[in-house]
């Protein structure tokens, strides 16, 4: 038995180096909630999650005031015993977002502690199935940027070897998004995917008008065109069009997943392994998409989502926001477009202490 | 313009009163937040939402954090735009329990504010359908209580003019479920009704056998059988029983009432109002139950849900749970089985300051 001994909980913020605005919010603010397990064998695991700017404090005073007690002094190994358990103790906070999230931090951390104590990388833990995947690059195609930096944006990902770029639509007129894609569309040519992404700006009547005009682009997926609770708006959505429908960072249990895969509401699954509860629930969504011949695109956290979507055959492409950037000594590297999971025991994150302290908030 | 000058938040502990053990749980806490309005027209309106033991200091920290700062200075009179703009503010936390519990502290004293400027009641506000409903209690069928306790609590509620029982289920045997079922039925004979409870115990397939041994029992209903966001198992269900499928206490967003709605999973609309966000999301909720032509009995906190219950034309039950009787000055009228409810400006609960200062916890 190696036993809980000690679990150390921090924030830092992580501002975001350049605004980011999209359909439904422009974020200054990343709070990173990091959670540290120590056992009582001399480990230590440290795990993460995020928010965009709220909900921070929320999310540490349900992991202090509920989750710490509940597991002090228990076996650090059966996680998913352990995942039950912290469910278990909160079961009327959830489904949601904050809940999620705290569970994740203290999840990813008890993977984390996994992998330092039986020597594996979290990529393989979790089934190694790539050596390495595609990126696709989100940093220029925010949506106040004007058309000319759109273009410069997309520009610059194809010259880094990226595979594609994101660009967020949602400007008050169709004419507007369909111009500003055909522009990127125009500068990088055929061969380079081109993501949109509406962050649940539309009605579904609208996201079905707005596809039709995408199509013909060879947009590679269309992301979150409808708040995304809207199962039968995106059920409709992709009946109608050619383009698949990318949804899943604002879904928070296994089940939700289950019921767009079930309705085919969903053709690329966009699981965050923050929002969605933590390792152990991501890899069960990534499982049932494959039972469904769909693929894992996932959200955002890209130094944690390369060993995940690397270990899963269904596993798509990684999106290029390095978040920890301020606080690591490690960092991943995009060669050839492509970006491979560290194979170093654990997660792979190795955390900079002094620069940790330097950006604390709580 | 009535502008908001200031927001009060504190939380209390109201422990009940007698044990209570379900399928999932058992409860000792209930940490109740209370939100109050002031505007500066000189009125103060309050709201209220509460936990059953986890959550509460994550709920205070996302009103004191995000939401009072997002209010301040605001005209308190628009409380659909209020409700959007805290939505617009906290997105990324949503959907989820303890967004939607922060949410509703604040909307509820946003509507006790207009019901006091006005001179209205929430009852009539809301659309005054019903003078009175019936009640309904939950009182005496915990699961832990044996089987004589169980029939003594049906037979109290009985002789007390109640309309019916409710009675959690989710023994480890089908048997022992139906024994103890069959003896409630024995002792209060055919006119009274039986609801049962599984508090989400079950697999789909399970509870479809259980159903079939409640329907010669002429049992209302069957609440919570499944895991709550098992929306694809509910339909099954329903459509293999005639028992009533009861559900919604554990849903957290009008959309998602809607799949349940389109997908026939479920019979009697349970949402709760703090568990849904306040009072602006549960009125949509109602009327989309309306237009699928399935009542709505909404989940616990009685001395709000009343009026609200009764203000819609498929108002069903109340459940008969005294929540608040030691913090408040006010108190139901239960007569000949129904209760009427409040006809006073506001929300018509009459807070006990004093008592308030007794159970305050933060």
């Amino acid at each position: 038995m190696t036993r809980i001994e000690r679990i150390d909980v921090q924030m830092v913020d992580l501002p975001p180096a350049a605004v980011r605005v999209d359909a439904m919010q422009s974020f200054v603010k990343q709070e990173t909630v990091l959670v540290t397990v120590h056992t009582s064998d001399g480990l230590s695991g440290t795990g993460y999650s995020y928010t965009i700017g709220t909900g921070g404090r929320a999310v540490m005073s349900l992991i202090t005031d509920h989750l710490v007690p509940a597991l002090l002094g228990r076996d650090a190994r059966p996680v998913e015993a352990l995942w039950r358990h912290m469910l278990d103790q909160t079961r009327a906070t959830t489904v949601g977002a904050i809940t999620s999230l705290a569970f994740a931090a203290v999840d990813t951390a008890l993977w984390d502690l996994r992998g330092r104590r039986t020597g594996e990388s979290l990529w393989r833990m979790a089934g190694g199935a790539h050596e390495r995947l595609p990126v696709y690059d989100t940093e220029g195609g925010w949506l106040h940027l004007p058309v000319e930096e759109l273009v410069d944006g997309a520009k610059r990902a194809a010259t880094a070897g990226m595979c594609g770029v994101k660009v967020k639509v949602g400007r008050p007129s169709l004419a507007e998004d369909a111009e500003r894609l055909a522009a990127v569309r125009e500068a990088v040519g055929a061969g380079f995917e081109v993501m949109v992404d509406a962050n649940q700006a539309f009605t579904s009547a609208e996201a079905i008008r707005r596809a039709r005009t995408y199509e013909p682009l060879g947009i590679a997926w269309f992301e979150e065109p409808l708040p995304a609770d809207d199962l039968n708006g995106h059920r409709r959505l992709a009946a109608s069009t050619s383009v698949p429908v990318a949804v899943g960072e604002s879904l928070y249990s296994v089940q939700r997943f289950g019921d767009y895969l079930a309705a085919g509401a969903v053709g690329i699954v966009q699981v965050d392994v923050a929002r969605i509860g933590g390792i152990t629930p991501w890899l069960k969504v990534a499982h049932a998409a494959e039972a469904f011949n769909v693929a894992v695109s996932p959200h955002f956290l890209m130094e944690l989502h390369v060993s995940l979507a690397a270990a899963v055959p269904n596993g798509m492409y990684v999106e290029h926001i390095p978040q920890l950037r301020a606080i690591t000594r490690s960092s991943l590297v995009i060669e050839d477009g492509h970006v491979a999971p560290p194979d170093v025991p654990g997660i792979g994150i190795d955390w900079n202490p002094d620069a940790l302290d330097d950006h604390r908030v709580a």
